[in-house]
């Protein structure tokens, strides 16, 4: 199932919406974050009446199951250039994201550009790591996707974790679905853990937030994704994403937060 | 005035709230970005009834001039340890901003440390910078807080850039005002844009976005802070912040999307 008809939505009401998290789409039965904000983002863009994100920021409340989702949203405000909104995902009553995102068109991205504008080198898709999603691990919504791990940040994957918190890689949709910014949504948090792959003893480090800026339109063809972090401390970790797409273009940041275990 | 005066609310209503913007917290007659989260953090405190933000997202959606400023929040979700709830601040019908706020308490921080968790390094205070305001520059907002900037990354002062987009230095309420967490909010955006202090052919770069991130309550004393930019593409450039404490721990990370010229 592509991710466009994963992600669908349905206007109800006014400011309401309806929609479905799809079986499969889950890390161990809960929802990727990724998946649940494209889901959000699909409703930003109608409420927004602007195709792309620029900035959304979801906060994770509740687990996300298989099933259906209410979905409410308001205009926050609407200025010439973006337009600001919120939505809440609901499962059965109970909050499972809201987000806030303002919104525009990317596409005349453009304006000068400065800074290390390189995107990480990293072997060829074929020459990388691909995920296998098994019944347990690696998970479902590894199918998903098409992901590809650089392998010299894949040791944890034979039990020889790098220590280093930074995991990089290839992303793209299954069935050459073309990749649109609702879709960076998901690349920005379809990899694995950085404390999981630098093998750091944390356990489970759920996110709580995680905000993405979108920068352009990605060209088609193949993401490359790096995720990094620097700072476990104060029962928390974040994780800052760069990715970047064919034409050797920065598309999109994020960072995330997420718990640690505390004790 | 203190900041805990500056940014005071009064509750009028269920779910509304009213508070001031007072003169001389801003930046060429616009609030600062950070002031303005600074009220907003103090509604989400009533709201979530928990102390302490630990992730906060705001959107700057227009200036916010000196006056009356009306607030509209709700809650979103009420957990155990955290609660995430949304506050709208509007002047005259137009909003200002709009925040989206986990809040916790942050009193038992703890948990494991890993990482390069080592302050930047930068003179005493007393050897750094002072941005003494004048009614032109620096801002009138300068002289609300105690800033001092390390002096290596403050020759554009003199009109020699230094060509990176970093900034640092020491950050202090004044009047011996103790610093709590939500005074961290007006810390992760009381220093000169990196793009300026860099000498980047940029012009104006507005506030977006920022979202801050509070790992723990800082001790009293000085904070020291940096900011760091990476990318400018797109049209927009993003800053990093980090905050640490005189325990040397880090209190806060920052993150802001701004605009850039286009063309």
């Amino acid at each position: 199932m592509r991710l466009d008809e994963a992600a669908a939505v349905t206007a109800v009401a006014d400011g309401r919406w309806t929609a479905e998290i799809k079986p499969g789409w889950d890390i161990l039965g809960n929802a990727n974050g990724g998946y649940l904000l494209a889901i959000a983002g699909k409703v930003l863009v109608e409420l927004t009446g602007r195709p792309d994100p620029v900035t959304v920021t979801a906060h994770y409340l509740s687990p996300g199951r298989p099933g259906a989702l209410e979905i409410t949203g308001d205009i926050v405000r609407e200025g010439r250039r973006f337009a600001t909104a919120r939505v809440t995902l609901t499962a059965g009553g109970k909050p499972v994201i809201t987000v806030l995102g303002t919104f525009g068109d990317l596409s005349d991205a453009g304006g000068p550009d400065h800074g290390d504008l390189v995107p990480p080198h990293m072997p060829h898709p074929d020459a990388c790591v691909s995920l296998e999603p098994t019944a347990t691990f690696p998970p479902p919504f590894m199918g998903k996707v098409d992901l590809r791990l650089d392998p010299t940040h894949a040791g944890w994957l034979a039990g020889q974790p790098g220590g280093q918190p930074h995991v990089q890689g290839w992303f793209r949709l299954k069935e050459d679905e073309p990749l649109d910014t609702n879709a960076l949504l998901v690349a920005v948090d379809a990899f694995p853990p950085t404390a999981f792959t630098a093998g750091l003893p944390l356990g489970w480090t759920p996110t709580i937030e995680l905000t993405a800026h979108v920068r352009r339109r990605p060209e088609p063809g193949w993401l490359r994704c790096s995720f990094t972090s620097k700072f476990v401390t104060g029962g928390f970790i974040e994780a800052d994403g760069e990715i970047w797409d064919s034409s050797d273009r920065l598309v999109a940041q994020s960072r995330q937060l997420a718990l640690v275990s505390t004790g």
